[in-house]
């Protein structure tokens, strides 16, 4: 009995496909667990890489737990947006169940709490004149925040021999009051000084942002990353391909009025196909599970059963498997990659895509 | 020391609302966990609701665990769901958990696994005479799927003396293939066979089939359900918004230049006004923790920071103190109510709502 996880054929690089042979009761009582996890982590795992992608280098924080869906939506949302390229996230348990970097700044409660700003931020000071990042937007950015943070970098920070580690602006308009804060901060002499913004920033935001000249040196990114606002569903399906009766594969299709929803039939292979001047990745091509693909001779691809009129021949190219057995008779035979490895391997694959399957809208199809 | 969950003043008929009062850091230590609870449950509450209300009447079956923000996703908002409406779930554990009625009909793989359709139909009868749903749509509903479901009611279902229950579609579309589907049953004489329908659903869709006039007796609401897709942020704040000093209440605020963002301060109460003539809800109003409200004497309520120019005068009105107690030092003074009785003072309370309020697009702010 087998199932295959995937719509369509071939599928573009980025979808995962998982294939389950096993008894038909076996494979039946995981799919929702299958589905849900993967369905869940590559979501969040794709708008983080998105958001990251935005911010072209500079660091993106996961902050947003306290509008996940559920608790676990925010401890394994926060650890796909790690694999996906944020640096960290202000989940501390993630930080202590997946070792990745807890990161954060001062709440505004902190700051309330003390009978003015200027108290607040140095008792921060005091504390932490390491890792001073203060929160600079509780009353006024420019008129209080900024002045007031400067001050206490000038009393309390640089007396006990650091540097000043940051701002960070959590609200108003983020491009104008960053500009303004930089000139001041540099006018203070403090140009390392970074300037950290939040407030419901997603990728769209952050390009704006960027477009527009703010001097943002890091992003915490809140709800729209941890629930992938833009699109929160991920549509994997799990769908019956084949049967097998004595040894013998007998292939299934699930028709459809929807063409994309048809599925393809059969005990298959995933291959992915790269360009071997650039090493960018051309297609994944669905194929039976024994068929191997030749690379020494031109090889013609198409999409079956969407443009079923666009094709295209291949010659300088080579296949990679990309299926990886993953239980062998309910045995596992697979050695779990740490989370760093699985975040570079993450990062190494998003290089070899084209620039226009990233695009954040009306992405290509570049078959 | 107290915080108070809420944003404006004062806030809309159904926003929650919670008041923590308690020493600083035990306060912050559950601010996460609070806000994330709140914000997902009434989220997929609110969103359930919403479909449920364009169904008319139809019961809505929560169908979207395989695409939920993680497993907790999938079994809190299938709790949540049914607090909004939905009569029940596909997700089991949620049957055992919470008691709420597990729903489904069979998978397209049951169909697949056999040789034809037919036979799978036949298969399923024997099994469930009494709860026959036959899903019609995995070769073609009107040429295959509807005339074998016909068949196999005739010839399994009506000889073991039972009435056939249903068909269920889950792809095509929708409006046309049931109001055909419901031509030939009620030909073959099944006007009391019921159609499912399923696929992509969501209040505006379900809206737009019912007045399209589509021959559909229940709905199973999947990924646009437990994502809450059209919107699946739920902006819950946890905003200090007074400290305690000596037995003395000293109200904090937070300034934005997001009028929308400045905190209310102060220990407050929240108020529910109804109109006595129609027993709707009017407004809900943030007062001081110690402020009464007095029916007898006109009251004038207005909207600050958003607002600030609209203001009503109220006469002929009453007000229900929403804040009740859950913990007191430390000590859980509230007994919960079951899943049931919940679910009913949701619906209760919805409606107490105008229908201005309810619009799933622009709903009106009534004040």
């Amino acid at each position: 009995m087998f199932g295959l996880f995937q719509r369509g054929t071939p599928i573009f690089p980025g979808e995962p496909i998982v294939v389950v042979r096993g008894p038909l009761i076996q494979a039946q009582i995981i799919e929702t667990m299958v589905l849900l996890t993967i369905n869940h982590q590559s979501l969040i795992a794709t708008k983080a890489n998105r958001i990251t992608r935005a911010a072209q280098g500079r660091p993106v924080m996961e902050f947003g737990s306290r509008r996940a869906q559920g608790y676990e939506g925010a401890i394994l949302g926060a650890r796909a947006a790690y694999i996906g390229g944020a640096i960290g996230t202000a989940c501390t348990i993630v930080d202590r169940d997946f070792s990745i970097p807890a990161l954060g700044t001062m709440a505004h409660s902190w700051i309330q709490i003390f009978p003015t700003e200027l108290e607040s931020f140095r008792a921060y000071a005091r504390l932490y004149p390491d890792n001073c990042v203060l929160l600079v937007d509780t009353y006024n950015v420019l008129k209080s925040g900024v002045p007031n943070a400067i001050k206490v970098f000038e009393e309390e920070v640089i007396p006990r021999g650091f540097r000043p580690k940051g701002i960070r602006i959590d609200s108003g308009d983020i491009a104008y009051l960053s500009k303004e804060a930089r000139k001041m901060l540099d006018e203070a002499g403090f140009e390392d000084c970074q300037i950290v913004a939040s407030s419901s920033l997603d990728e769209y935001v952050i390009r704006d942002l960027l477009n527009q000249g703010a001097q943002i040196d890091s992003f915490g990114v809140g709800e729209r990353l941890i629930t992938a606002r833009s699109e929160p569903v991920f549509g994997g399906v799990y769908k019956l391909t084949a049967t097998e009766e004595n040894g013998e594969i007998i292939p299934k299709i699930k028709v459809s009025e929807n063409v994309g929803k048809i599925t393809t039939p059969g005990f298959k292979q995933l291959y992915r196909l790269y360009d071997k001047g650039t090493n960018k990745a051309i297609a994944d091509v669905v194929t039976l599970h024994d068929e191997e693909i030749d690379n020494t001779k031109p090889y013609e691809i198409f999409h079956p059963p969407l443009y079923t009129w666009k094709r295209k021949t291949l010659r300088n190219f080579y296949a990679r498997k990309l299926l990886v057995k993953i239980f062998d008779n309910g045995e596992c035979v697979y050695k779990n990659p740490d989370i760093n490895e699985i975040r570079d391997y993450c990062a190494e694959q998003i290089d070899t895509l084209w620039d226009e399957v990233k695009r954040f809208e009306s992405p290509m199809n570049i078959l």
